[in-house]
């Protein structure tokens, strides 16, 4: 047995492949779907499958308990792009209720070296996360929306996604689950 | 700017991550094509294009000069393993002649966690790595195949990838190119 700390150091890939990895994702999907709009919605429902299990990882890597609230949250969301990307988004925005903010990134590992081509300036390149984000929440019964508002590969000065608190799902059965 | 050591460190991002897009890479396909031969294919494929670009970065991090002769290759992709997918594969079985090897692997990380169906049975799950060997070697103007021998997935006792010196390709136009 390793120690937490040990395992979680040593189970790392390099970026690059990643990158070329996510690449050759969204290329298939682009040619698989006639229009851009459902390369998105498939890319989030990627997204979703892959949060509803990458959660379970997260709270046995990080030990996080409950959320106080939806700042904690925001914190805790911040942690796992640290985690699983190695990239801090900041934090930004809050709207006045708490209810809802955004997280900004500069670097991201998903786009380095894309450009998309003009006819792909619908696509939402990074979808997969609000998918991500989306499934890992409702497994700790908390329902969001998130979306992105800017994006640097259109030429936006960063990349912004906002995410929305909806509502918790404290009776709900969890997803994977029904 | 950084140093070089200090970027590869920090460009790495966690493995189960890239496990679950891999995953769902796979399972896209799974639904696009009819076939068990064409999904196999399609990775080889998918890996060739990801092979092409990988190289730059491999010979800008590692600093390697041309390879005195096929064992020397074979250490060097066995760096490649170490560098991107983090795992030092054995390298075991080489023929007399010394043009064909085999990369012995006991972990991997794209495997984690994937049990295949049994209509899955001829998938060859990691198929996108023959296409990644393929691809960056043809770029050092080296013509070799790849083929998976054994299979952890399918119950053998570990998985191997069976690697063939073909030709060198010395007035070939590297791929991509023409």
């Amino acid at each position: 047995m390793s120690r937490p700390g040990t395992r979680l150091d040593s189970k790392k890939v390099n970026s690059e492949l990643f990158t070329l990895t996510y690449g050759a994702l969204v290329s298939q999907l682009m040619k698989d779907y006639e229009n851009v709009d459902d390369v998105n919605k498939q890319l989030e429902r990627m997204g979703y499958n892959i949060g509803i299990r990458l959660i379970e990882d997260f709270l046995a890597k990080t030990g996080s308990g409950r959320c106080y609230d939806f700042r904690d949250t925001a914190e805790k969301i911040q942690a796992g792009f640290r985690l699983y990307l190695g990239i801090t988004p900041t934090l930004a925005n809050w709207s006045a209720s708490g209810d809802e903010f955004s997280l900004q990134f500069e670097a991201n590992p998903l786009t380095e070296f894309v450009e998309l081509p003009d006819h792909c300036l619908n696509l939402k390149y990074c979808n997969i996360l609000t998918g991500v984000l989306r499934g890992a929440l409702e497994m700790v019964q908390m329902d969001v929306s998130s979306t992105f508002v800017q994006d640097h590969l259109k030429g936006d000065s960063c990349t912004e996604l906002r995410v929305k608190f909806i509502k918790r799902l404290e009776d709900a059965i969890p997803a994977g689950e029904d």
